[in-house]
């Protein structure tokens, strides 16, 4: 049985009610409940952290436990050159996801330190963002294929 | 029964033969012929044109005899207002599809001018950045969705 | 009897359908007609393409044919060298012309890679920046006049 | 019977006489008969100040007493929020005016901070920039007009 | 009885012993006695860390729980797009305190990635800045108010 | 008795009246009407003008007659070098306002000349940032005093 | 026979008669017959487009069928990062050639895309430029040779 | 008998009295009486202002009276376009005079607007600065000169 | 007897398994064996954590416990105000470490915040770097000292 | 009989022995045998220095004693001005030789300060690159030619 | 009797026969002996070179030796930290001379390392220039004099 | 028996003596006695220049001679990619080294050229930075050695 980590990073935890007119409102966890519904042989894990190194922690441990992470690093995307450091040191495949698209709002939202050590980067598709990820760490392809 | 494009831009009709260390040794209509496998009650249709101009005209002409367009503008995606323009202008739900990383590459790719009139962006999975951007199109989301 | 040629870039084709909060609802063809009957002894010629290529053939043709051209050269005004260097090699007035202020909008539009090689430029006007060049090259200038 | 100012900023006083390569040898004066007898059944008033502040003043005073400004901020126009916002604070159309091309100058001429809150701008066409300005002021045109 | 937090960032907690030049010799318990001595009718809570996420959920944990935060990020003002989103995704008013002035310091300190988010700003009038902040808060202004 | 000066820069004549979005739509003497009655045993005056030199002037001469300045610099703030000299040159403690954020608008209002030099500064709160400041002023710290 | 394909870009259409102070007035075609002359054993053909797409397809023609291509991109070398993909995508041995130097003009020429993918560049030398960029065609060097 | 226009900008009335470890404690007016003493067939005028258009005026002015402007233009220097202008725009011989170094302190001072137009600039030897500027005037070089 | 800590950042209890071709393949804790073999006298503590907040607490506990601190600051190094804040805040010595050198690899670790704060900096020299921080911190210099 | 100079500076006495794989492995005593076999009419000059001041004098020398100059700067390419100035000042023609692409390698090595002052620029063909500068120099154009 | 020396640096040996239209064409020896007949109670040395490292060495030696040092430190003004380093190391005064007005040229012209370290900058009065050092180090004022 | 040379840039002759504040005031030669007399068993040379060519000579010649260069660049650190490339041509191991942290002082010395192609780097330690150098020098790692 394949397991996938979605692991989110600063205030999506209140997914749904903050700034619902960029990121929607629907609660993660509702969101949760269909996306699982709709991948019924595969056991998705979520966890949620605000802290930047509970997150590298985080990351360090899924290792061998999961076939692949799901990553929406939030602010720290633009920012943590210790949570890329992370995804470089870890096996796991991990794929970049942003609820918006990062490249189309504020100067400041349109790096991301991320994209060179992941496995590809998915952004803008709203939670839909997270389907498309899950989809990918399905197909269960090996470090650097590209085809 | 669902109407899909696959524009793909300048160069691609090398795809398979041009550095094949970043972009595959898979030509295009290869994996085309999995990609419709895999979506059998979809009519996925592709286009190829070195010319700025032509994809333009393509996308204008998409409009209402697609459901949704994957766009893999390859070069122009850095350097192509017009392009941009052209996307923003139709009505027709866009995906922006990127073989490999163009956040992780040379400076000058770093940058997408179309990321901010797409529906979402998908980079760096290879071949399967494609089939990302169908699976999303099939999702038939209204524009302007986020949840 | 005077030949003025207006040269219009790309995705001007869908003027009056495209993003109208920026572009106004007039379609190009409607406004020609009431532009044409401002100007009774003109002739107003109009080209449209999309394709960079055909706008530098167009102003190469453009040489001694007419008495000036009204360009709107769309996104290429930002990005085309080419499209400049056309300008600087033919020796037909050309003007300058764009719907919206390009100087107010995003930082990519900030810049007019033609605004040293042509007469003068038009800008922010809505279509009225069209009659405006009409206006100036019924002046008839010499080159480089500026009285 | 139209109303309209003509405001002009620092070393205007000088034109005919300052650096006759790039502004001509008209003086102002004598430019301004020539263009009031072409528009016989409209008042031309003119300014000319030296002094931001005084600019900013005028600018706040024709808010009410005439149709349109055309204004040739001169140096300003590269360097003064401060008239920026006074253009964008009053209710009277305003057009931007300049006798050379600012965006083919040295660098520090390739800005305008006015260029955001105006109706429109008109540049490089010599003299006949103004020209141009009170043709499009005599449209009257509704703030926000753009077909 | 109005309810307001101080929420202080990363080494706030040595305040009166570090860098004493730039932040006084004053130690914050110390300030803090006074401040409320100048409040009677009001609870001034207080709470200081070092840890980025830490400041994040106390954000989320003060909405409902408080009038106002005055918040001092310290470091994190500078470089944490997640403390941002965290101050945009509540509805609690936030102030943006600093002790010195960010912008007459080293470069990297010239830029908030909190003002667009908060209620406003307040810096340079050493702890007089928490004070400046606490009568703005006990003003009690609908958010969005201006006059 | 104490006396304030409210020294306001460019177009703030306007206040009330100008992009009410922006800045309310209080007039600046009503609010000084409130403003003076909220101290009752103050002398507060205010003065006026879009004159960048008379700004200088007034701030000559307010040392030794005020003991205190609230300036708001308006659109000079960001770009003049000669006023913040000026506030440099006075021994009279000089506390910036702006009714907006300006960290939080525009790109070339990002940056106080002025920030530098003052005591402080305070934005973002409306008209309610003068109240601030003159609550400061009221404090009558020396000069440099940080505690 | 060794096979030479000069591949001239935008303008070089109108050679001897544009901008001829930069350069020079004589037209391709004469220049060609003298560079013919100079190669009595090779066949140099000669092919002008003004469209970046056509350009992109006869690169993608010239593999296997050319012993090498001297490319003059003009106004494309600085911007077209699809024609910079085509050289790194077809095997044929590239020379960059550059009528003038366009390291010693305005800065937006400043940048060669295509510097990067070539076998080498030449510039500055006039129409010789070509003549220098056949000599080392005709050396025949095995790709990646640097003694 | 030659005459000599010594015109300072904003805050030099304050000479002597402001930031004296920048600029010394000397009053210009008791400089001035050394400076006449050493220069006796000389008359030597000055005239201060901190107004941006007062300084304009004066230059427009000095053309025809004076053989030579000593031109400090303080904060105006790296500001003001305007000025530059009107440098540019007189025949009277300008040199750019300045007390202390400005290439030598903050950023925003290492730009001069009028570097490019007077016949030289002397920067950074206190109020010896005028001195030289005058010892220059005296020599009564043609315009041009550089022998 | 001596005590020094040596302060490791994010991602370093990864050390020797983590991109090994920049950081080797030596675990910390191995290394610590010998290194600590070398110093007999001296007491050399390791702590480790990948949260910035931690590693904030940590100096500031180190004041007084130790003789001095060897951080390898990782990532944060880079990005952390907080960080730097607290290495000028405590007045224990700290050598900053570099496993590679910060300067010859991407440009978003060409920045160190911490070397304006920090006794001296040593990068590059592999796990050596820690090895040359403790012989610096035993020749026991008083703080400023340069000879 | 012709003459040109050959002139080498920083670490081309190396040639053949330094980085290797950038700039092949052949000595440069044995290219230059080579080469004079190549041209038996001519008489070719090499020398080399590491002294930036010692190729300053030799370009001096190098007027009226040489038909030309090859001269490859080395390293002093992208920041000598000094050199620049030396071949702006010396009227023999001087072209740019450069082994590797100095626009296909890091930042610092994309600019030259010689393009704009040299009769044009050869880069990227290993040593080859020598033998088109002499192809160019036994041409023998006059200063300026450009057909 | 006073002695100074002027310490020319590279491509000073060409003055009057280089570009004369930027350096005039005086040769230095002739203009040496008119300045000397100026000074007639002072002994003028003059030394140039092309080396860098000899202009240091002159200044370590000009130390005891000068009462002040004219130094044109050319194409090393922009470029040499080394030279700055000299000069801020000796105790005799240095001032800084250039015949064109660096701030009116090039870009990489536009910035002198060395201003910060001298007693002063003259540039752009031709070889006035090295007048108006002399008459300024003749005042002989101590190091740090500003009135 | 091991050799090491201590190879010192421009300026460090005047160790001891200039900027005392920056770099103590111990002159080498006096330090080196007390180096020498800490590595008894160690053959340590120095040689300083002020010039770069020297500098590069003396690396050329280290190689074979040495077993380790301890190069302080000085102010060739910031700007020579003419000594940059000279140590990456020779075999010999150099260790970079810096009295001051040049991370620390003005924007223009927080580049080295050098830290790229050295063993490693190690500054701010005042002449300590020296005796780490032979410290790790004595280590004796293979090159690319990082454990």
């Amino acid at each position: 049985m394949k397991k996938i980590l979605i692991l989110n990073g600063p205030n999506l935890n209140l997914q749904g009610r903050r700034e619902t007119a960029v990121y929607g409102d629907t609660a993660f966890d509702e969101y949760l409940v269909s996306l699982r519904r709709s991948y019924p042989g595969v056991e998705i894990d979520c966890r949620q952290s605000n802290h930047e190194g509970v997150l590298i922690d985080a990351l360090h441990e899924a290792e061998g436990r999961y076939d692949g992470v799901a990553l929406n690093a939030g602010g720290y995307t633009h920012t943590s050159v210790a949570l890329r450091d992370a995804v470089a040191a870890v096996a796991v495949p991990v794929v970049e996801v942003h609820i918006s698209s990062i490249l189309a709002r504020e100067e400041f939202r349109c790096v991301s330190l991320l994209a060179a050590v992941v496995r590809g980067s998915i952004m803008g598709f709203g939670l839909d963002s997270y389907r498309l990820a899950v989809d990918y760490l399905l197909l269960d392809r090996p470090a650097g294929s590209i085809d």
